[in-house]
């Protein structure tokens, strides 16, 4: 006998929740269409080589490779945006440029089991490829917006930075090697308290104590107000890279303040980073302004060097962001705002006596042409039964063709809801009242 | 550097058919649950020993098995049968009986390489679990009816057998142990002539003349008319097993018959087998009347010891299909019934004069507000090359917005097919013409 289980930080996703997903991701895929991003696949499966060497050194611990049938040496897909990059130069005279493409499908990391995180998951990425225009850079909000929107979330905000800035910093103070280093130390502020920050950071950057006041003053800077840029502009003095970083951040801004975009739905926020090395420009993240433990929902940001590793003539600069709809769809759990159902039918009709098999088909057949999505019960069985799997599944409506109803040329119509029965004398009647 | 390839076997899809892909699954989703399937999820990756001494010997040879970073011997899934025995046994207490679950997933198998095939395929299954119904059987030959029609097919046959009736051939005439054999020979009879098929028959099944004769009579009948029952009904007499498998077909056709399904998308046919052992009673292949050389892009069957290997308790019963999504892709490509597009958007707005940024990204709001779609081209640059990209990638409509159209409140739209170009006063104008 077999053990009937999944792989630890494995899982299987039940209909309540395989149907909310698959309606999610519906609602995702429509606002990238609405952008003119158009779909590819590529496979789970790569030669190793393709991505060995790439995302952090944790990622590559947890790679999952092997060597298969004919020798190869192969790993299964850690993220979408290598493959991308492999996908693009492969196929570059295929593809016009700009390229926009979305990609949803399922990623690999062998990560230490923990609540909530999952070795195989969901990513939805959508990117723009061949263009280094900061207008791209701005859809990118636009796109993270109405997709959330389209998912009943009014309640978020994408934080936007720019690597120029954090780099344009890291330079003025002389700590290039150090910067994430640092990034890292001064985020856990709220944690430890400013006291022990400035201690990790006199320790591990080797900084002077004035240094280190600024270097906290400025990657605590949120944006408050419509004067932000103005209260930054003495930093453009820094260097070069600062001064490009915030006029970037402002080229997009001036765009987005003329469109349609609530202001409290995006904010600058100078201690966004990103993890991955390889973000250059931008960087994005989102938090549900109700939830905000549950970390980023949507993250990216712009790379200049996407397709380096592949190609010496082409170097594709890049900008995206990535969907969590995992941790998304948790969140909105959390939030009420959606809640799974166990059947995509809004009617059963029962199979209560064997005489009348053909009539209940038939009756499930008129429904279906007129719209109504029907499942018909398969086995003739006790009218008690039928109505508890009719119940524990959550349809909202039943049908029962018995006898009396046969002989009279009606049929019953039970709301499940409230318990009201009501005779139908044909499918019209029944489509108004099940559609209402 | 790195080689941009993809594995040998595998393949990335590009927008065009991926689009198609796309919107193909939606229609065959919206059927499924026009019948009440719900989705479920499995993962790709399962303990080997879920998957090992499943599907056939060849199935076995092809399985991409590794040991992950537990040292736990894993495989990737080579369909999504197996997964879903597993499934419903582990979370029997959580489903309502019967369950009627639809899976839309990529599998694995290492199949030697070849044209048309890949080690990467995907599979839409849709089955029912857990009951012997023969109604169930019934449902889903519409299930595979309604899905064709939904994209656009007419000329199909779902050609229908059942196990027990080649298993009462076989006890009949004491080749218990030889029917797959004599089905696969006698399945040449086209290719190879009636006298060779005999010769084989005699060879490898060691049969007497006359009942090679009979056999071959027996497998070669196919559905004619509506008198099929009669023509059959001396057959019954071979034994119980015939008898059964003759009476469940009829007990579907008597259903269906009074549906509103063509007769000549649904035929009887006693050669068909499936090749996998699991079948128990009905079996489905369907081939497109149009290019039968494609095979079937639809097959299935009833299988009554699913969940066998995993639970001696329950042993559940279940009857399904797949829908062979990309050879369905390429057969519809070869009838013409399908045509990718590179783009997903109704209209790209050019970007020609850096002064009007914010213009055409308010335009492109707008327009999206009114239910279109569009992309607006990233970065300002030369009219010319911007109606290049708008060629290439299939663009309908073009809008520009240059300095003449500012000054006069306008804009020019631009039908890509026709040459066509008008001034438009406002969005809604542009939105008639556009969805028109």
């Amino acid at each position: 006998m077999r053990e009937a289980r999944t792989l630890s930080g494995f899982r299987d996703i039940l209909p309540d929740n395989a149907s909310v997903k698959e309606s999610m991701l519906n609602s995702i895929k429509e606002v990238f269409k609405t952008f003119g991003f158009v779909p590819i696949e590529t496979p789970h499966l790569e030669y190793a080589e393709v991505l060995i060497g790439k995302g952090s050194e944790e990622i590559q611990k947890e790679l999952y490779k092997f060597r298969d049938h004919g020798g190869r040496d192969v790993a299964l897909r850690f993220d979408q945006t290598v493959p991308l990059a492999r996908f693009v130069v492969q196929h570059k005279h295929m593809l016009s440029s700009p390229f926009k493409r979305y990609a949803i499908g399922n990623v690999f990391r062998g990560e230490r089991a923990q609540a909530g995180r999952y070795r195989e998951f969901t990513q939805c990425d959508f990117d723009f490829i061949g263009t280094t225009s900061i207008l791209s850079d701005m859809e990118i909000i636009q796109v993270i917006n109405n997709s959330l929107i389209s998912l009943g979330i009014e309640n978020f905000t994408i934080k936007i930075n720019n690597r120029k800035i954090l780099n344009g910093l890291a330079k003025y103070f002389k700590v290039e090697d150090k910067i994430e280093d640092i990034l890292r130390i001064v985020d856990k502020i709220d944690k430890i308290g400013e006291d022990k920050v400035k201690e990790e950071l006199s320790e591990s950057a080797n900084l002077a104590n004035d240094s280190i006041e600024e270097i906290i003053k400025f990657i605590s800077i949120k944006q408050e107000d419509d004067n932000f840029f103005e209260t930054v502009s003495d930093y453009k003095n820094y260097n070069e890279l600062m001064k490009e970083g915030i006029e970037e951040l402002e080229a997009i801004f001036e765009i987005l303040a003329t469109l349609d975009i609530k202001k409290e739905n995006y904010k600058i926020d100078f201690s966004i980073a990103r993890g991955l090395a390889y973000y250059t420009g931008t960087v994005y993240e989102t938090v549900l302004d109700d939830l905000p433990s549950m970390g980023s929902v949507c993250s990216g940001g712009r790379y200049d060097n996407l397709t380096k590793s592949f190609s010496e003539d082409d170097n594709m600069s890049g900008v995206g962001a990535s969907i969590g709809i995992d941790r998304l769809m948790a969140a909105l759990e959390k939030l009420e705002l959606i809640k799974g159902k166990n059947t995509t039918a809004d009617v059963l009709i029962l199979n209560i006596d064997e005489r009348y098999l053909s009539n209940i088909h038939k009756t499930g057949e008129d429904l279906r042409k007129k719209g109504i999505k029907v499942e018909v019960y398969p086995d003739t069985m006790k009218f008690k039964k039928q109505m508890k799997y009719a119940n524990n599944k959550g349809h909202e409506f039943v049908i029962i063709l018995g006898e009396d109803e046969i002989n009279n040329g009606t049929m019953t119509l039970k709301n499940m809801l409230n318990g009201e029965q009501t005779t139908i004398k044909n499918i019209d009647e029944a489509v108004k009242i099940i559609s209402n």
